[in-house]
């Protein structure tokens, strides 16, 4: 739904001027702070893992094109929707400026839709069929396998993954990409 | 954990010394606004729900006498333990201030262990033997049945249920009163 990555190149390049940044479409790993200090070094991995730290940074993560009007449609089309997300750890703002982000981009009807969890393998329920969109490429836990198939949503760093795997390009897509997950609908 | 009942009594009384107020032994019905609005009629009762959405009412709670001893001793037993809390809805301390919390009572290394989900239905795992200890006496959700045994925990108001139930009276009960839904301990 917030484009973490556009967040973080964003404000790390405000924060740093005329230092060293990585292009969004030149994103490998996961987490950037491990690319940004294994191509510049330590110290500017350091400063990417500062940036998602600071106040304000998760409240001001700009909206995914399309995200609210495919959330709107799925609950339109009689889906059961919920904003599954993992806190960062040690980071006081994190959770509740993921709050202030969803009730000012999608309203506040969608706060209780909200599930705060770092292992999101104990989110879901093994007697419907549930998906979890997600742009991690692996998301593993206590429950094993997790009760939801993981449909991917594509980001430059999760390119690299040899299998074919379910995936979302875009959320306009959302109804041809989930459906072969989904019955009934 | 927190003692919410205890939390809200305290507050009121020292919001509106000489009101009416009813005795914890007293409390008969889950919420404490309902029993409170049909005791001393709708003004007391709306006094009551304004003090959980105070700032700080969440921070202040006190603890339930036990509970970190319990959970430590849960964990060093071998088992999985997290804390699954439902948020107030419209209450935009609640969050916040439960995690602020965690951290004062249990210490930070819980916080990735909090799961903040309004339907717990949707949290636990049904491959696993999943308890819920719990005060509020009926909790249901878009799963069905829970993944979860639930254990009820004492609360004046959880006394009336006339089936037998699986209950937990104090936190150092938590070995005996837990085993027969655990396996492998």
């Amino acid at each position: 739904m917030a484009d973490f990555e556009r967040g973080v190149l964003d404000a790390f390049r405000a924060a740093n001027p005329g230092a060293p940044f990585i292009k969004l479409a030149d994103r490998r790993v996961f987490y950037a702070r491990e690319q940004y200090a294994e191509q510049f070094g330590s110290d500017w991995g350091r400063a990417i893992n500062a940036i998602t730290r600071h106040a304000d940074f998760y409240r001001n993560l700009p909206v995914i094109a399309g995200a609210p009007e495919a959330l709107r449609e799925m609950r339109e089309a009689g889906h059961e929707v919920f904003l599954c997300t993992s806190p960062l750890t040690g980071s006081r703002w994190c959770v509740p400026e993921k709050l202030a982000w969803v009730e000012n981009h999608l309203g506040a009807s969608w706060l209780d839709r909200i599930i705060i969890a770092k292992d999101k393998t104990l989110v879901g329920d093994r007697l419907r069929q549930c998906i979890l969109v997600d742009d991690r490429p692996v998301i593993q836990g206590l429950a094993d396998p997790p009760p939801w198939t993981h449909v991917l949503f594509d980001a430059p760093y999760n390119q690299n993954q040899a299998e074919q795997r379910p995936r979302l390009s875009c959320w306009s897509d959302w109804r041809s990409a989930l459906s072969p997950y989904l019955d009934g609908h």
